[in-house]
């Protein structure tokens, strides 16, 4: 039994991009990797032997969504995350830290803790790192994340200070309170948008030997120059041996840009949520399939892609579907975005592990520019 | 090519079980069968792959339906129904007749056919038999419903007499307006809820020579026994070398009287409608999944059964899933609640083989009128 170990196999010549492997109490992982969310126990119209099926190594689910519903003790005695679910490859549960503050009614946060009530039927919480430890410790996921404070975007300096101090703080309480052997608990670097914060809370983590580390509050309705400038400030202070994860990022272009910054992880629910909304990924670009264009359309989604779903379903049917309001519409639709996504950073790896990954950055965005 | 030639194998001894094969352009069905509803070209929730998974023959879609939306002449330009929804099984196409009735707005009933608007925007339509056959030669399913009307229950006599005559009348205009050679057509016998409609009606059809009969007007809010007097009735003047197809029936038990009658054939919205509400189908009875009862139920939904979810689901996530509004939730629930009625009919096959049907059908009721 280990929390987690990670082995760099290769660094880019030209970017900072890195092919590794995660090793996890249920699996290895090869990274760079992107991971499905399944936020309440379930990657939102897919099953487990569909997210294996595309290629899933790793999903992540939501704390704060787990510990409202069903309950975390619930889980724990059921057997943990995985067994609930019926998924047996590694998982890791965010800190519930950003839904508090995006999702949650009414919050007071202290240095002890933070108060909440439940978006769902507005009863009172108080989450401290210390509880926070316990309620992912009961989901058994691989690896935890420790509670921290998200800063929003913008935000100004005291503001984003005193946040990024206080994660810190909490950092270090999460530290102490996390036991359990089979689950690796990663730091999360905050400091929303001034380098020398990023850098310094990039530092005070790396100093607390967490085995990996989060890179929280990015992707909150900044512009992405400024988030990719933030990538490439920290990175020399981010450890080089321990995995880098870049939290709720995950288009196409994040991806690459991401992978050229050094990130190891990312996830994001942006595939899965346009896919319900009728919005696909394709090589040559965003495509929505209730467009009109493509009511007798009876080419694949991806006209280069060969899932299970391009292999059998025209977009005119898929169109239908979503202007009839069916289940299977959806499924279809998230079934090909997640696997567009996997697929694509099994090609990233591939890429890199061929010293070309600055060519395939530059011929993906060469035709995902175009429009499909 | 062949529209449609049906054997009946064997007739139970004791009751009128038969068992047989319905030849059909797409393939072989062996009745008694069940057949699953895509009423929009998609039995909700479940793709292609997962109906052949759980041993589905031949599944129904709604002329009404497609005929609004995507609209016949789309689906016939993209090469019919089966290629449109990757489907190479048989399809049955229902009239749209019981649909007009029911579901649409402003309707205006002439011997030359029916006004009505679409209950989606309101536009008006003429559909007449000799347009319906147009629609369903379009769609191009392996089997086609005559045009009928519909009586309500209760329904007085002199106007069930009268939309039975124009039924007949109207079945008369469906064979000669019929071209397709790979379709077949079968009569629907109406007649509300008086015996002697009913045997007119039945006489009256099989006097047409259709290759299989379907019994209408029934399951519309009548007390059971009500419905199994009628089939009871006229039984006796159903072609026994053509299949009987009984519409729109399909609880557990209803199949079972259904097949003792003599019924070949049956489909239903039921099973996948309340697996939606979370409601399944198990040996011992239904179960309601969102009952507190289960938060914490590690067993499948049924315990007898092999089905996938089964395997691999406990009640305790289901019902986490139904009760977060988790689209995996209903599929979960209706690929169970089809399997079970789908494996309930090939039992209820071996039980005619192995002259066992009234024993089968004894047990059956003695566990099933239990509680799970």
């Amino acid at each position: 039994m280990y929390r987690c170990k990670f082995e760099v196999h290769k660094e880019d010549a030209r970017t900072r991009a890195r092919l590794g492997t995660l090793h996890l109490t249920h699996g290895d992982v090869l990274t760079p990797i992107f991971m499905p969310v399944g936020t309440q126990a379930t990657v939102k119209t897919m099953s487990p032997d569909e997210l294996k099926e595309i290629g899933t190594q790793i999903m992540l689910s939501n704390t704060y969504h787990l510990f409202l519903r069903p309950g975390h003790e619930l889980i724990r005695d059921l057997g943990g995350l995985h067994r609930f679910m019926h998924w047996d490859r590694p998982v890791l549960t965010d800190s519930g830290g950003f839904q508090v503050f995006s999702l949650s009614e009414i919050r007071k946060v202290r240095e002890e803790g933070v108060e909440f009530r439940s978006h769902l039927d507005g009863s009172k919480f108080f989450l401290t790192p210390e509880y926070d430890m316990e309620i992912q410790e009961a989901l058994g996921a691989d690896i935890a994340m420790a509670f921290d404070e998200c800063s929003p975007y913008p935000c100004d300096y005291e503001r984003a200070q005193a946040a990024m101090g206080r994660t810190h703080r909490w950092a270090k309480r999460c530290l102490r309170a996390h036991t359990r052997e089979d689950q690796a608990l990663f730091g999360i670097v905050q400091g929303a948008f001034y380098k020398d914060l990023r850098i310094q809370s990039a530092k005070t983590l790396a100093d607390m030997d967490f085995p990996g580390y989060g890179i929280g509050g990015l992707s909150v309705g900044e512009p992405k120059p400024v988030m990719y400038e933030m990538l490439e400030e920290i990175e020399p202070y981010m450890p080089r041996e321990k995995p880098r994860y870049l939290m709720g990022v995950g288009s196409p272009d994040c991806l690459l840009e991401g992978v050229e910054r050094g990130i190891d992880m990312f996830d994001c629910v942006l595939a899965t949520r346009i896919a319900r909304n009728g919005t696909v990924f394709t090589s040559n670009g965003r495509l929505v399939i209730r467009n009109a264009l493509y009511a007798r359309d009876t080419r694949p989604l991806d006209e280069e892609c060969d899932c299970w779903v391009c292999r059998n379903f025209s977009r005119a049917y898929i169109r239908h579907l979503m202007k009839a309001g069916e289940i299977l519409g959806a499924r279809l639709t998230s079934y090909h975005n997640l696997y567009f996504l996997l697929h694509m950073m099994g090609d990233i790896r591939k890429a890199i592990a061929e010293d070309r990954f600055t060519e395939y950055k530059n011929e993906f965005f060469e035709k995902y520019n175009q429009n499909p």
